[in-house]
């Protein structure tokens, strides 16, 4: 594969100094050491420096920024805590990073209609705070959810442990103020918090477009009253197929948990070595959460531990006081960073697939481990088939890296071959742009690419992510990263 | 305004024979008095005759018949059941209608993935007779379900009475196959109904878009369990601000009811005249319909009955059984139809407020209608703020239906007032164009169209409808219609 062409620097001196006009000199960082803290976001691995990054502290600034962006088609990544795994707010040379951290207001908090208006920079969890004395919460919860901001859960459509019940980000987003790749200022759905609105629902297209389409610089998010109860049953299972086909008969007898996790045995000694969350040493572990009023938590309950027991759950333990089920979440939160403790390095994945597909895909999972000589950890929101697969590798040895990276791809791909997808929750980014020609065909791109240009013509609204690009699919940090045949194909197929 | 110029015919003889070809003698229909059952839908007071009207069988016709358009630059517009309500399915002169209703499969019920796989002609409550017998239910439901069908759902993103607790369409949509403007085949969503898939939402964008992005050709749809238990409670208050308030308190409370519905005494007197449901006589009747575990709900009405009591409810009936909750509804679910028992004529309207604003909006309405002496009968989805307005008018009184519409307008511009929308559930179709530009912004508006654009770059699918035209604005069926001074500016500002 030929070396690209340089991508061009629009972003002179001259730029700077208009840059430097519109936010102040605090508003703007510029030095190479400072501008360090920005050349990557959680998948950090990849790392770019950008040309400046701004901190407005208006929805007008962020407009004037942008504007000037536009004027001379400089590229911006907008970019929130910077928590994200798919590379979606890594610059791109010579861009200018749109940080948002200074735009945290909320600014009203209205409870006779569930609503909140929140400026992007306010945390996730800064969110449920506002509202918590009166007895409400913000649904979504990824697992940064104490980090990370609105802004970015918007871009990514956030989901977390409880959207098996309560849904990803979009559902609970009324409404967003918008700055457009152009400049211009608008709202997609409802300032006001109402449901539905007319025309397309571009908040929709907007919610998950990973950056793509503009900068929200405002929100109007749902929060819901918080249950009378909540109760968590921890089960224990010496098979995969026990815990899935429990996944499988809850959902078949009409419950809906709000949140029901899987763990399988590399995953809980990782997590039972940072956190001593005093899980049983076990095959796969199933976490099953249970709200509403407590009647009906009460019934179902009883109805649970009966199909773990009859799926050959050896021990079931319920946490009933919010201690107790901190305890049975702090391992589970805590399973990506603890990876750490078993494995030098790991990749952490985020795929897809229907949820009766679970046994096979795993079964599947273990001989692609075997035939890698690479172990797979899995963590999953088993109750939507979102699997978080991790492939443990270690840097030093020559090559594991790129075998790592190449199986954690082939586990994408086998989630799509399962009927699935290449993301849930983590986006494509700048990660998974080599997978989306596997995931999608050509028209759909195409599609897809005639919507961007809809919103952004000049391509400048963090450009080079989510779309499949043969520059960044045969590129890599550490050099010799060999594209997989397959992977290779994909990118011909569009290209 | 001077007169439009005719819109051009590009559907000359040769491409009529080419279409026959195509779909078969038997799938085209050309005739001028069987083209008329196709002039109108729901929206009878516009009617225009199609040049043709198709009844393709399958994808791959309906794909052949969409390029064909595209060849030749002939306008398409896709035609379910005809039920819609803003005359979205109406066509526009020298059209190609495609009739959908010979698309009418089930594909495939999977109820371990709780999925349904139909083509776009299956009615709405066919949907839910095909997973009935194992305890399943589709949940959106409008009121013309037994007819209406799942294309045009999709089209319209279709609510009805239980969407408060279910929501809309795009919920329960998890995939569809579409046949874009341009010919092309694509899947937005997943084909195997997984729940998130990368990049943009196409799925999202399309349900609701009316038919002016392509035609639904299969759809993915989630079916739900059904409850085990449903109550329906019917309450009778003296006053709007009462029922209003019951309502305000049942969703402050943390409860979702499936369903929260208000009439008012002109809409119970139609209902009573003509289904005799035996509704007591009052100003407000608030019915309020709760599902789920047996445990939860006898627990929750009897809060919602404390409730009702504390705001002034002089009589409370609680139907248990199904035949009793089918006399509830009843009522309810004909009370459009049943508005010719008290008035000749009358125009549905579908406005949605913030639900805290219904007492203002409602006193403000009575002022309207007393200004104009012309009665409005109201029936709304309380729970979510969305109201069904009804103008009553005699047509044979010179100048009333022109003075019914400025009405219904200047109510829809009312809710946009109070921080609502034009639309709910109907649509914007032909029916609300004028007041888009009261709506939304002309950026908004600009982005729109540049969306439409990217699926449509010549504009064949279902034109003329959604957004705003001076053409259509300015013109009527029986001629003399003026248009209102704000809905004149309005279309000023965009073009």
């Amino acid at each position: 594969m030929s070396e690209p062409n340089p991508a061009p620097n629009n972003l002179t001196p001259a730029v700077l100094d208009e840059l430097r006009t519109l936010v102040g000199p605090h508003g703007l960082i510029a030095e190479q050491n400072q501008l360090q803290t920005y050349e990557c976001d959680g998948l950090t691995n990849f790392r770019t420096m950008p040309g400046a990054v701004v901190l407005p502290r208006t929805t007008a600034e962020v407009a004037d920024v942008v504007s000037l962006c536009a004027k001379y088609a400089v590229p911006f990544v907008a970019r929130g805590a910077g928590t994200g795994l798919s590379g979606g707010s890594l610059p791109t040379e010579h861009c200018i990073v749109i940080g948002l951290s200074r735009l945290n207001r909320i600014l009203s908090v209205d409870l006779e209609n569930s609503r909140v208006h929140v400026e992007p920079g306010v945390t996730n969890t800064g969110v449920t705070s506002a509202v918590k004395a009166e007895g409400y919460f913000y649904a979504p919860d990824p697992s940064s959810q104490t980090v990370c901001t609105i802004g970015g859960n918007l871009a990514e459509n956030a989901g977390g442990a409880h959207c098996l019940k309560y849904g990803f980000t979009t559902t609970h987003v009324l409404g967003c103020e918008v700055v457009l790749p152009s400049g211009e200022v608008m709202w997609f759905g409802s300032e006001h918090g109402v449901v539905d609105t007319p025309g397309y629902d571009l908040a929709g297209v907007f919610i998950g477009s990973e950056g793509t389409l503009g900068v929200a610089t405002r929100a109007v998010l749902r929060v819901l009253r918080k249950p009378e109860a909540v109760q968590t049953l921890l089960a224990a299972f010496d098979t995969t197929t026990g815990a899935a086909q429990t996944v499988s008969d809850i959902i078949a007898s009409g419950m809906l948990p709000s949140a029901m996790e899987m763990m399988d045995r590399i995953s809980i000694t990782a997590a039972e070595a940072a956190v001593h969350a005093g899980y049983p040493e076990c095959t796969a572990l199933l976490l099953v959460e249970l709200d509403g009023p407590l009647a009906e938590v009460n019934a179902q309950m009883v109805q649970v531990r009966e199909f773990c027991t009859k799926n050959g759950a050896w021990e079931q333990r319920l946490a009933q006081t919010d201690a107790e089920r901190a305890l049975v979440w702090k391992g589970r939160k805590a399973a990506f960073a603890a990876m750490g403790r078993v494995s030098p390095n790991y990749i952490v994945q985020d795929g897809v697939i229907p949820r009766t597909a679970l046994p096979r895909v795993l079964a599947r999972m273990d001989e692609m481990s075997a035939e890698t000589g690479l172990r797979i950890a899995n963590v999953f929101h088993a109750g939507d088939g979102n699997l978080h697969p991790m492939v443990l590798y270690d840097r030093t040895i020559e090559g594991e890296e790129d075998r790592a990276l190449i199986l954690s791809y082939d586990i994408l791909r086998l989630c799509v071959d399962a009927g699935g997808s290449i993301t849930g929750e983590h986006g494509v980014g700048r990660e998974k742009q080599c997978v989306m020609s596997y995931q999608f065909h050509e028209p759909d791109l195409a599609t897809m690419q005639r919507v961007r240009r809809a919103f952004d013509p000049q391509n400048i609204a963090n450009p080079e992510k989510l779309f499949p690009t043969p520059r960044l699919c045969g590129e890599r940090r550490h050099g010799a990263y060999i594209p997989h045949p397959v992977e290779a194909a994909g990118i011909a197929e569009v290209f």
